[in-house]
């Protein structure tokens, strides 16, 4: 295989640039190395194999790849912004789109009942479990490019230098790519179609048939590009929790109601988000060891635990009254689930303790809940390795071990990893900023 | 003058009931008793009169004002709740009824290019300065029907008595009764209409012309229903000062910025919330005798400055993002301008070093500022003693001194306090809720 260390030229990032391939290498050697014996196919590694593929690894790995990125991007039901969310007019165009590229890559697809696009290359054992690489087609409103079809993009591509190389019918095991609008199981709380028990059937996958999932996923975060490494290695996701916090007292107008009489909710729910931040910066100040909490989870506590305020109103909402009530979301995330639990109740122990002290009637509603993924330990083993490997061939030399790195959002192989080995790879962005037009990823990175 | 003793049987107040004529003998005591000698005029107050009026006075001051308060309070913009906003539909509907009622009270109405409703009966003395009797007829979006409507339907009732008792004519000086829909100052800011100079000069008064002006008011707060007084007399308003706060941060996933990571401007404004309302609750703590703030600032403080946080909100306001930015309202009243001046000073100090701290952008605009407006002390003391003597001659016997108390509402008195004297009364209102549809007087209190 060839590597090419073009060297990034782009002066938007100060970050050391890296390789074409940092990120479709481990991919390839993931199939290919010796490290992974049970799933290798013959021929690529060759020397003779990597001086032809140089250029086409450039220019379908990088340039097609960043060219269909921003193609993509532009499938929006908004105008002048990406907004495509489930089964709107634009991710069914999205669909039809990823449908091209796998049917160019040369995969056998189909479109399954909720609008999920599979691509499939059937491997030469015919009863070999299957691996299935996916993402997300689905974005926020206002999304940056890069969230899911970064990973949708890749596997496609890398899937065509395969079958450009003629590997594509020589892999043993099926690979399965999956992009999903939505996950299986959320989907019809989502949306009003009837989605029969028939239906779901079809849909779901027999967890013997799945030898493994494995995502690619920008990182939406700033620990890749702090630590200047190109890719990591995601250990586990984050187990997560959200919840309303509904804090009522007494409406009043702004200018005759002494400070001593009032009860502001607002006031209220100031005082609980400051004593919110600080247990999730300091759970270990907060939470006792004989508690619910044992030592272990503090120390992964500590380290893993984030929490954000990231809506909140007030009603009526004028700035001459008092609220009769104020309202905000929390989001709790962690890698332990049992040190999780224990923060949320902390949480809520001191939030009734506070609207006690004024009077102020709390309501704590739980609205979501998912237990962490442990990702698969030999298939991140396997990641890293590869990865490792990949960037020294690219870049000559890797100071460093390949980060390994706790994801704190929820992917699509947190809603798969019931099926079998879940694993994941990260790639860096740029300020860690997601969710965000200004989402970026370097087209080396790519 | 007949004083009548009719308990009230209301069963939603626990407070002490009050006679009909509660509000409107400080008004006619203010105009014939001794202590105004300079604008009495004789008959009002004679033995034969009252016992004539007692009937006339209940009827009207009580039973037609609270179903003309009803009435008014149907007058709405909006289906189902009271929306009456400047020069509305609704406004200009209002603005008839009233002029209506005054014409039936004997006044001679116009209405003048703002749509401010004028009443006018001249005094005997053609020479002699006008009496301003006003409060506001436009309302909040989802109001109660109290707030301005009580000042407007008292003073109405009151000119119709002495209409009836046929002694409108005999007063020496000229009164006015103004009914706003907005202060003139204010009007060109909220709408589009062209107000010419010459506008403005028609609708300005000359101060020369103006003895004073005098208002009643739902008092907005919770103070007379807790001291057990049906009304209180005015000393002050308070000077006001809004500003907005805007906070940029960081926007980022929830889930995967390290806590030590994050620059969240709403943690930021919480922590800023927190502090506000320490610094409002105890202004001797934040504030130094040797600064900005002289001791009997942070006396007066102590007691009359509040602080209000109305509004909140986060960009973009989805439960698992960090906000990028965070924006929350602040409505500071302090009877004392220098002292209000001091605490905004002091809390942009400490907003900025709360940012600065954190990495975050803070903002703040100042949107609005008002003075101070200290009533006429001789008005005050001529509305307490006819309080006193109205409600002695209702209730039998007084236990306290009417309350003086300071207003923290802005009103009308406040946008024409530069013409001359200005005094309020404020009638208590159950639970201090304005500003709301639960807003209510007892019809006694009326």
């Amino acid at each position: 295989m060839t590597v090419v260390t073009r060297v990034s030229q782009r002066t938007h990032s100060a970050i050391s640039p890296t390789s074409v391939l940092a990120l479709a290498c481990p991919f390839l050697l993931l199939v290919s190395s010796p490290i992974t014996p049970c799933f290798g196919f013959s021929g690529v590694g060759q020397e003779d194999e990597r001086n032809r593929g140089g250029d086409l690894y450039q220019e379908i790995l990088r340039d097609e790849a960043v060219a269909r990125l921003h193609q993509l991007g532009k499938v929006s039901d908004g105008d002048g912004y990406l907004e495509r969310i489930f089964m709107t007019p634009a991710a069914v165009r999205a669909g039809s789109l990823i449908l091209e590229w796998m049917e160019d890559a040369g995969l056998r697809t189909w479109v399954d009942c909720l609008g999920n696009v599979h691509g499939r290359v059937e491997g030469t054992n015919a009863s070999a479990e299957v691996l299935i690489l996916g993402s997300h087609l689905d974005t926020i409103v206002d999304a940056g490019i890069f969230d899911g079809s970064l990973g949708i993009i890749s596997v496609v591509s890398v899937l065509k230098v395969l079958s450009i190389d003629g590997k594509l019918g020589e892999l043993k095991w099926a690979v399965e790519s999956l992009f999903s609008g939505v996950t299986i199981q959320e989907a019809p709380k989502k949306n009003s179609i009837a989605v029969t028990e028939e239906h779901l059937q079809q849909l779901r996958y027999d967890p013997k048939s799945v030898w493994g999932y494995v995502e690619i996923h920008i990182e939406q975060g700033p620990v890749l590009e702090w630590v200047g490494f190109p890719l990591g290695v995601v250990k586990g996701i984050a187990g997560q929790t959200r919840l309303k916090v509904t804090m009522r007292g007494s409406q009043g107008h702004a200018g005759t109601v002494p400070m001593s009489m009032h009860h502001d909710p607002m006031a209220a729910a100031a005082e609980a988000i400051v004593l919110l931040e600080s247990l999730c910066k300091h759970p270990q100040d907060f939470l006792s060891f004989d508690g619910q909490c044992k030592s272990y989870s503090l120390e992964s506590l500590s380290t893993s635990l984030v929490c954000t305020i990231g809506e909140i109103s007030t009603w009526p909402s004028a700035s001459n009254v008092i609220p009769g009530q104020g309202t905000f979301t929390v989001d709790l995330r962690a890698i332990d689930d049992i040190g999780r639990e224990a923060v949320v109740c902390e949480l809520s122990n001191r939030l009734y303790q506070i609207c006690d002290r004024r009077t102020v009637l709390c309501t704590i509603d739980r609205k979501h809940d998912a237990n962490a993924v442990i990702c698969d330990s030999e298939l991140t083993w396997k990641l890293k390795s590869a990865a490792y490997l990949g960037l020294k061939r690219m870049t000559g030399s890797v100071q460093d071990e390949v980060p390994v790195l706790m994801s704190g959002a929820g992917h699509d192989a947190m809603a798969l990893s019931h099926l079998n080995k879940v694993g994941m790879l990260f790639v860096r962005c740029r300020g860690g900023i997601s969710h965000f037009p200004e989402e970026h990823v370097l087209d080396d990175d790519v």
